[in-house]
């Protein structure tokens, strides 16, 4: 016949869980979005809705909250690995797994200069993430991990320039030595391999993002996101490729001229729609296949 | 050098743009939001900052709006086709356009039996959308059309049963013969060419799915997907696939023997999250290669 | 002690129950969202801790979905006035109840030209709501039903003006005899009692605002909205009064002349950020007392 | 005639200005959303459309972009007061004037250890905001001013009990002695006077609501909350009053005994709806009238 099914999965998304470690009265707390899903042999399913393959979403739902029990999460890397290959132990028919992890971050509460024991207060500076891929079992196990941080917004209130681009006849837009350079940022980055520390490199690559932002000078966003993906594959062998999905979130400066003011980059409007939107990876060359690392990651590969 | 430029686009995104077509007293809206990327030969951009290959975002922006003028909006379809064409002569160094619309329905406002000419009431019942990616120029143009449906919400009151699923140690889930199905659905199906009569194409794949999703008795809603999408290739040669991404809208049962009460299927509570997600494609075996026709479409493939 | 609770109320908010009626093969389905609130004389579970006063929301959940079953959804104001009563019932510290219902409206999906008996799509077309306040029992008991709609989006692509405002030296806007108007309404109504057809009445008030909407010649949203609502007050006895929420979704014309392109009227640029917001009511001068009706309800007064 | 305008107001809502003070290297940035809005004798621009009383909402726009530069943003209450009072001005007709100020936090970025000079990274730990309505002009003005915090997400992951409550046929609650409690905290005060040093009262009242929300051993959200607010009123003179809008983010203890598993506390699922919401205020018994001030702020009063 020729009409059949395609490529498919399957799982549970954005299980909320929040694990409390309180072996001692000083409490830690990690707070997660998890997103399950498997891939396989699932035929049956889809052409006569035959379930018997089939590990409900509910079933993976229960496993996740078993899970933070049982292991604990040590780190969203290694919770999620835990659970792909769970997922494929209990799933014969499937040929692979993804998990998806996201962490909200929070800070102690300040009570007389030190942190409290057991309350919180959530903090920003963007969501940590993961995407773990397991394909496959026991010699055959290939496992991909693909961490990032996503709405992290920074600005630069000055350092920033535009011109010399292309023009044609739809051309208005002026060039400029200084601008606002604003973003919501997302990036993911492939490690090769899984062993790493997990929660110190993500720390390190976090705080080195944050620093090529404030120092490069920029000529466009292009060029700032290539040189804070340079900067972490240069320092962080353990890290194949990064890629980069960055609103330009326009702040355009307000005309003051009617009413008789200069505004020299002092008061800006900050836009809604539309945005530029920059998407951009930095690879190294000898780095492994990256198979399926990339698997179902919204982005523009 | 080991670290290099790695695969990258950029563009202007979520540009809302109403056309009105006024050419008689009774007006016809097209209320759009588009997006566009171009991807090709940018390494200057990213690795020094030269802007000279760029056309900038701002620029493609101003083509939009000057092309809602210029050519109108026949289809979606067609404008983006227009755009994508437009961008890749404006810019030597692109080897591809992505150009993505939204558009949102609007009803006539009834007034006395009779809709009005100028005054709409926006309508429910899905996002339809399209996703045009071209690849070179004259003789090498390649391009691509995957249409679509989002926000499409449907829901079974019957007809839909589970069970008969794998069980392992973290199964606590009941089988049922009879549950809710509901989904906001998202459909995008690709057609094969460009000789197209879009906006009959849409209506009638649109009309055909909400006809099998009601029909389908469901044993999943696996199932029901591919039932809809067998539906869609048999009865529309010009789709070459088609990909549903369907979030199991779960509707529990509440229990409400506490108080007494029985509940044969009348009282349900709507969860939010987590909720299962289920992807899956159709597609037909002789059907032309897809290139990059699904290029930076979120999904699982 | 100079130091006091103040005005407090406490509840369970949205929750999301669905009623199926499947009395017959032809079902039917009431999708609603339902906040409850209780208010009254409840200082010791703020000064102490001491609850034993106050009705837990967890409660107040399970009697919206028990009651979901007892006496089902004949409209939203009948279900939200018995929940009212029920709690001040249950709970004698409280001196009244607040109910607020939203209903999301379903069509029957069409199947060979006829609505199907089980399977619905949502519709769009505004968000039909109601807030109930109840305050006393028995022989001073006093019911009071504020009903409307929200999320209605409507837009006329002529027959609006805006011109002979005030003008200071912050004034830049021109002039115009022809532009865009649209808004994302919301309207809330008081009834004058609560002998009212529910259902009727709603369909009605419905179909009249989006009728005057359409028909006036709009000189400023603000008179368009005083249109709207005497229609309203003078073909129904029944309403006290009316009030109005209503953005001025700005759609910019698109400047298009340096292009070599006219724009009269066809390209606009949809805004979404700032807005105007018009507010406005409409009452009747011998409506009774409206006493405890806009209790919490969001808007201007 | 029967039928009459009621109250109203317009406005422009949601102007996104972003202020940079950039008089010496080292900015500082004041990233703000204002929403201005105007009430008085409006009757002509609703019955008959004359706009001659109008001054536009866009020129109320303008306003605050050329304010942002003229006078600067001290505080977001001195850049609300100083625009309520130029809006009286320069507009005859209106008797009041109403201004609400957002106030989006940003941190330094650290490099090498040290916060950089222009480059920022948004921080979480809630929103300041403020609202301003001025009455009247010269002698006969007064002025209020209400700001607070919203969006500030704690928790507590012990330290909280519910108890003795109220119990009636639908209740199915279990007590407890150890619960997390968590909230997304919407706090407003209202101040006595405009002669406060904005700043430095708002660092201090938001820190002491996280230390009391801290310290406080719960017996439900609403003892919380009254001590929280007395705190502020305790040790704040020039706060009148306090409100609170609180919901009850429900974490539920997960149920692992299917799977052999205990929970003392330690994995939990974070729901999304319905939840509690919890609404109270703390007053001081000798405070001045509250007049217009707390005029169109969402909530419970």
């Amino acid at each position: 016949m020729p009409i059949r099914l395609g490529p498919n999965q399957y799982g549970k998304a954005e299980n909320r869980v929040v694990r409390i470690v309180r072996d001692t009265p000083r409490h830690q707390i990690r707070d997660l979005n998890v997103s399950t899903a498997l891939r396989g042999r699932f035929e049956d399913a889809h052409t006569t809705g035959d379930q018997k393959d089939v590990l409900p979403t509910d079933t993976q739902k229960n496993t996740v909250f078993a899970y933070a029990k049982k292991i604990g999460v040590a780190s969203i890397e290694e919770f999620a690995l835990a659970l792909a290959d769970r997922y494929l132990e209990a799933c014969p028919a499937a040929d692979g797994a993804r998990v998806e992890v996201d962490e909200y971050a929070w800070d102690r509460i300040q009570v007389d200069g030190t942190g409290h024991d057991h309350s919180f207060v959530r903090s920003g500076g963007g969501v940590r993430t993961t995407v773990v891929n397991v394909d496959g079992r026991g010699a055959d196990r290939v496992a991909h991990v693909v961490s990032g941080i996503k709405d992290l917004v920074v600005l630069k209130s000055t350092g920033s320039e535009f011109h010399g681009f292309l023009k044609d006849e739809y051309t208005t837009l002026q060039e400029t030595t200084d601008r606002i350079l604003a973003t919501s940022l997302v990036a993911r980055w492939r490690y090769d391999g899984t062993s790493v520390d997990w929660d110190k490199a993500y720390d390190s690559i976090r705080a080195l993002l944050l620093q090529r932002f404030a120092e490069i000078h920029s000529l466009a966003l292009q060029q700032t996101l290539y040189g804070m993906g340079t900067a972490v594959l240069e320092q962080h062998p353990d890290v194949a490729e990064i890629k980069f999905s960055a609103p330009n979130k326009h702040h355009f400066l307000s005309d003051l001229s009617p009413f008789g003011l200069d505004n020299p980059g002092e008061v800006f409007f900050a836009a809604d729609r539309p945005y530029g939107l920059i998407e951009a990876s930095v690879v190294r060359d000898e780095a492994p296949d990256a198979g399926n690392a990339w698997h179902a990651i919204p982005g523009f590969c």
